[in-house]
């Protein structure tokens, strides 16, 4: 993409409203636009990491077996009276009355759709176990919106529901998603660790907060620093196989967030404790039966008797990960993107676009990344290249290429990483063969 | 996909509720389920085809020059009172007051939002031309939402926008979102006639909806015979070159919507004229400074002048094309889809699950098709054969493949194109290397 074609807005200064540096940078970069209190349009820049995020998503749950589908945002009151959550979640809740008077809301969660749409559906043992998820946007409405997308009011979400006849089923659900949650945010670049948690108003007996380390998180966390060690997951796990084993190492650590955490009790040694900020990513959720009860979600066994399915909820922040990488992968100059989730993988920065022989090599150069399949974001607007070197860090791309007149000459171009900002002058063939690679 | 590991709820009975074809197909399919009145849950089986027609558009966008981005859902009031809209639009427009008693809405369409998003963004005659789209979520609510995912109140919509500097640049971007457009509705097996139309609650000076030809369309339509020829646009075409050689030649031939047709002044003879019936599918509109005036999105002109941009928007009916795409082929055994949108490629029919010899060869051969990247949905459940077929028609996937102990016993398989129900008896190898190619 030519810089002069797109559409990115980014700002020298630091917006005022912006507490958090996610937020800042967000901003800055012109990724996203407040549209209201809490709700944001996202820009193409942003646009592009939202979905490579939630790509990463996708493959991680059609990996492990759950299926997409999609459900509405607007939901009607009646299933949320039934399950009794409908005077439960207050004014979090964004309530609507439609044009015949009928009481719909703006879907914060879906266990009850999703509950109501398996009930329809499935019948007897053989339907079951069946995982379904979506990524849908949501809604809460936040009494102080604030810290961008971290904590917007519409948000996007990956909410995936599993559906078992029994405990033993659900539990193999349950850590099917927790180990495929490990991979997701592993393939994200993140370090996510797994902390027993509250059910809160989900509810349930069994679950899990997955929490990534930044130093600007937003809450405090204590785990054993032996978890920075452990390995990311194979990508050829096999699903259907027991996964047990690998929940248990995960959770056989200590790990708690401040509200659980008593130094007093905390069974860590102090030189292998590590304290350090996090920010929530996921939560995971077995509720057995509290929905398909009330909502009549019953399938035959194979003696005939008919049972209400156990399930479980498990959900990921989509929108929220781009603030939260953002959080955990930055400097002063700007973000600094993981390649996997980086919007161009280079930066094509051209110093001087009216030099006619610099110009034409880095269409040239431009050309050649672009036919071999690199996502490039090619700066061939006519500004000073302190400006250009400042917005490419500002953004973050993990590779920026060089060109201009004076290396031209002595026959080089330099190539910056910029997680590390080595910069390195070469030939411009050595630079293509290392980013074609 | 195998099908005992899938979520697709088939129903034998066509729903009472559903008055079109379109509706009782994908209700029958297991494509969608009501959640409430003219609001829809989309299946996984529903859900893909959701998002080949989706990935359709964005491609045709994206050739075409257009950047994606995402705006949000709700919206506030403000903007739709700066431009006159927000009492204009009368009560199919969902409004909601927040917890603080904010006016908000759920976005009909986006002129206002992407009008401002523009103004912040830019400054100069060189920020134009510029177009943008997003694909997402609108609600309109509909007094009588019925004819299913045709007629929906929550519906997924691409709609674009354009910025130029005056009308020429303008019509410049209007005949490349033409000219997309035809490109758009071809790759899906459509052919869409272009119509000149009324601007209605949109606004402007020029406009054309696509019109897709189905006996069980919407409305009538008249048009010229010739357009049945016209021939698929080229995929290398160039967007930058002079476009309006193809709009004149699609748009110099008579065709007009019911309200627009007059047959004492139809300048076709009646044995050239199609009458027809025909279902929206598209609609681009030009029209000038007519958000950029209220709303100031201003830009510098290369005088120093600054003067309101002149602007454009383009919607396609994402969701709503499911639902055309059948109405416009189908038979009374099913859905027929053109295979750019199928949900999958081949359906597998394994007849005998209990014959461990054929099960052993459909697993092989889905195995098979699965690694040379050929969608597959195998039916692998324990039903009756025309069961099987039954099912497998009413999806209608392009091909089936047929896989029993008889036909094994005689080294042959069977495999029938849904489209034109032929069907050929071969060996296995000739079956899949025709579907492999």
């Amino acid at each position: 993409m030519r810089l002069t074609a797109y559409f990115m807005p980014t700002l020298k200064e630091t917006p005022a409203e912006a507490q958090i540096v996610s937020h800042r940078l967000m901003l800055r970069a012109g990724m996203i636009r407040q549209a209201s209190a809490g709700i944001y349009s996202w820009l193409p820049l942003g646009f592009r990491v939202l979905k490579r995020i939630e790509q990463i998503v996708r493959e991680e749950q059609d990996r492990a077996g759950s299926l997409e589908m999609l459900m509405p945002t607007i939901q009607s009151a009646d299933l949320w009276k039934k399950s009794g959550r409908y005077d439960d979640y207050g004014k979090e809740m964004l309530r609507i009355l439609d044009r015949h008077d009928r009481e719909m809301l703006y879907g914060p969660t879906n266990e009850e759709l999703i509950t109501d749409i398996f009930r329809d559906g499935a019948r007897s043992y053989r339907d079951v176990p069946k995982m379904m998820y979506h990524i849908q946007w949501k809604f809460r409405d936040e009494v102080r919106p604030r810290f961008g997308v971290m904590r917007g009011r519409e948000f996007l979400m990956k909410d995936g529901y599993s559906f078992d006849l029994d405990y033993a089923g659900a539990k193999r659900s349950y850590n099917k998603m927790f180990v495929s949650y490990l991979r997701t945010f592993a393939r994200m670049g993140l370090k996510a660790i797994p902390m027993a948690a509250e059910t809160g108003p989900i509810g349930g007996d069994l679950s899990h907060e997955f929490i990534i380390l930044a130093s600007t998180g937003e809450s405090a966390v204590y785990c054993d620093r032996r978890f920075l060690d452990f390995d990311v997951l194979d990508r050829d796990l096999d699903y259907e196989s027991d996964l047990e084993p690998i929940v248990a190492e995960w959770t056989k650590l200590y790990a708690a967030t401040d509200d659980k955490h008593d130094p007093a009790k905390c069974p860590v040694p102090p030189g292998e404790l590590l304290e350090a900020r996090g920010i929530e990513v996921g939560h995971i959720f077995y509720f057995g039966t509290k929905y398909s009860a009330p909502l009549g979600a019953v399938v035959t066994t194979p003696d005939g008797e008919q049972i209400p399915v156990h399930s479980g909820s498990y959900g990921i922040g989509v929108s929220r990960l781009v603030g939260a990488i953002i959080e955990a992968s930055h400097d002063d100059a700007g973000i600094i993107w993981p390649d996997p989730v980086a919007p161009y993988h280079v930066g094509l920065i051209n110093l001087k676009v009216d030099d006619a022989n610099c110009t034409r090599i880095c269409d040239d150069v431009y050309g050649k990344l672009k036919a071999a399949g690199i996502d490039v974001l090619y700066d061939d607007r006519d500004e000073r290249p302190g400006a250009k070197f400042a917005d490419m860090d500002l953004i973050g791309l993990p590779w920026q290429l060089i060109i201009g007149p004076r290396g031209l000459a002595a026959g080089k171009v330099e190539l910056k990483r910029r997680a590390t900002g080595e910069r390195h002058e070469l030939s411009l063939d050595s630079a293509l063969s290392k980013l074609i690679g």
